[in-house]
């Protein structure tokens, strides 16, 4: 789960780290490769709707989002340098690249499905709803995820379903 | 999940569909095989209860049917071909055929237990129910699940023994 | 997996640790509970088929039982304790009870196929065979598992496809 | 997994059958719902390399589909009417439609290697070489599914590594 | 999940029973293995607190503790045979022994995080604090569970530090 | 799974990323906080025995041993940026700190049990027994497994016994 969309101190942090150790990084990979993929060309994608917008469209979203920035709290003040170095990482995955940062948004959430985790699911969702995905995209994901996974992925669907009507009308 | 117990406008539409289907099916199939296996051969199985019955008698399945009605609906009304589909051969895959239903619930149950979802273990619980299998066979059937799957299965079969209680007082 | 459908050093002293152990939580329980399920009521069920007949049947069954049998003679000759416990309570767990002794086979596939488990696939298939299943009853079980498990089932389907053509010719 | 790729007995009875069937359904639903998705829009996608060309070109490969086409086989022969309908289904999900074949072949990747299945693995690898992806996609595409899966999904990324090597040069 | 540290009547009961069952079987064992592990030297864990003092520090456990113990009692009622073995050997596999209980504990936090159960998270962080393991000490298996277990694992450590963070303040 | 244990150039590569990026970091780091934990206090375990002299010993282990080696050097090769940064922090993971290496190495053993994955398992029980630990902790840590994964973990169990027997003898 891409772990740093609102700009809260932790993502902040992290967003510094991430620029800070790609400049360290880059000097020490300079020698070794000059094809260098996934490194100093990933960007952040546009996003088109804020966290907050989506939060005001569903109320699923906003309970979600709301709980979910509450408990980051509790990770941020424990303040520990192996999950910082994770959520770094998660974050880096999802940026835009080889390819588009909704593909991979849209890959989180067919492996958050098959792997039958709602909070990620819902956070793909959200993700991708943001960067412009539509509706008949997500369930097309959706749709390998329920092929690959089987029915027990069904009860995730159905939730899923109510936050798509939400977001989508 | 056997997901067409209800006479809701999507199942209604499933079982007419899987008519047609097989019909169509049928003639494309006559000149390949003889010896096909499910096919015209499987029927609905009889209940000994209907789904208001049980939520008559269990508090705590009648909170899940209605969730589970309720977020069907979003489903429905999306009308995604595959999932309907998937809907339609999961259905198929619980009827009476070389196994009786009730086993195949009971197959579905230690499925759900030993993948550990909630929602899938309370459905073929209660399905198993309305056909008429006792709580030792319930029983049973978790014990398989409890030791294929470990002690991380037991936070379900504790939330399924209320369920269970709750059926069979 | 049923681990002692042999009759090696270990699963001598598993079945007489069984009877021992039984014996011993008969008196402990006897004030408590007289409606007791699933204990002095299991016994054993009576094979079809020797292990010897299956592998003589099938070179697919041969090697999984003869790889399984020499392994299992590490673990018997650790003589660890609480890997004995386990395996006395898994053999436990099929024996004839409230279901028949060829439903939990079936129920172990079921959930083995789920879990993705060659070998414990491989197992009880087998076991099934030897307890006179038919091939249209393995089928079904595996359609359930299928259906539950999706796609990524589809593999492990394949290669017990291979078994039950050897089995069942 | 989608299970057509080569002209087979089976794969040509499916594609028959996925024909007939949604001509039939076509017929059932129009009354019903007019915006209907993923319905008749789908099409097959278009290859740049087939099979052969992939088999002649990556040694693993070619192990891997002679494998595959082998034990399929088995399970055509055995002409069960779920599983026949399981492999249309998940044939249908990997068409071109809202989501472009090769991004849902790229999916169908990132589902199969935090479900850790290596067949699996390895046909969407091969899927999604066939269709033009390049080394940069497919290796983003893993990235997503070793940090949503974690460590555990790292001996999988060795293997398909390999195949990468064979099939990119 | 080690199922007995309440002194409630299936615990007593279970406890009394592993006494008994191990006289039974250290009987039948001794002229077979003199080297024996795991059986005689096993002992029960020194607590630095009750489930008391931890429900009385922190909301969230003391919610879990009553949940849990509520949701036991069922079971416990149903005296089925085959739970109350298996909770059994559960127990018997956090005692003291070749490795301290509290190793054994974080162990089981490990593989509960892995395995994505919140309520296999909560049980063993409380029998951990209980034991006296420190939060760093507890924050670096998290540690280790989400680098094998990956993304998927976050909204675990997300509601287990919310726990740590009221456990040790 | 620890992946630099071995001095090949892309451990040494990440490993002096590691200390590179760690200044970065902790310069970024010092206004924010002083209490971090796990940064600079991590150092590299003290290892009993060399990979060659366990390939040495176990056959088993060096065929292990060694089809790591080969197909890490594809994945060297490929440079891949977040592959890389994955296997740094991974191989932070298991580094002494709050807890010992060793006991670390064996929850990584636990969790792979867990999971099911046989080259995970392997290469934990080897750095685990580099390490010092004796084979009744390797057998304790498989019985916490065994317990919380359940029967589905035999296998598994049946295989790393056989590499227990070869390096314990």
């Amino acid at each position: 789960m891409n772990s740093c969309s609102t700009p809260s101190p932790l993502c902040y942090y992290l967003l510094m780290t991430a620029t800070t150790t790609n400049a360290a990084v880059s000097a020490a990979e300079h020698k070794e490769s000059v094809e260098r993929k996934d490194g100093p060309d990933r960007k952040e994608p546009t996003y088109t709707f804020t966290e907050k917008q989506v939060s005001e469209k569903s109320e699923i979203a906003r309970r979600f989002l709301d709980t979910r920035t509450r408990l980051n709290g509790n990770v941020e003040k424990a303040n520990n340098f192996l999950v910082k170095r994770f959520y770094n990482i998660d974050h880096n995955s999802y940026l835009e690249g080889a390819l588009p940062a909704k593909t991979k948004e849209l890959m989180g959430l067919v492996a958050s499905a098959v792997l039958r985790c709602d909070d990620c699911i819902f956070y793909h969702t959200i993700q991708a709803y943001r960067l412009g995905v539509t509706r008949a995209e997500q369930e097309e994901s959706l749709n390998v995820a329920l092929v690959v996974g089987g029915s027990i992925v069904v009860p995730h669907l159905r939730r899923v379903y109510e936050l798509l009507q939400e977001l989508y009308g």
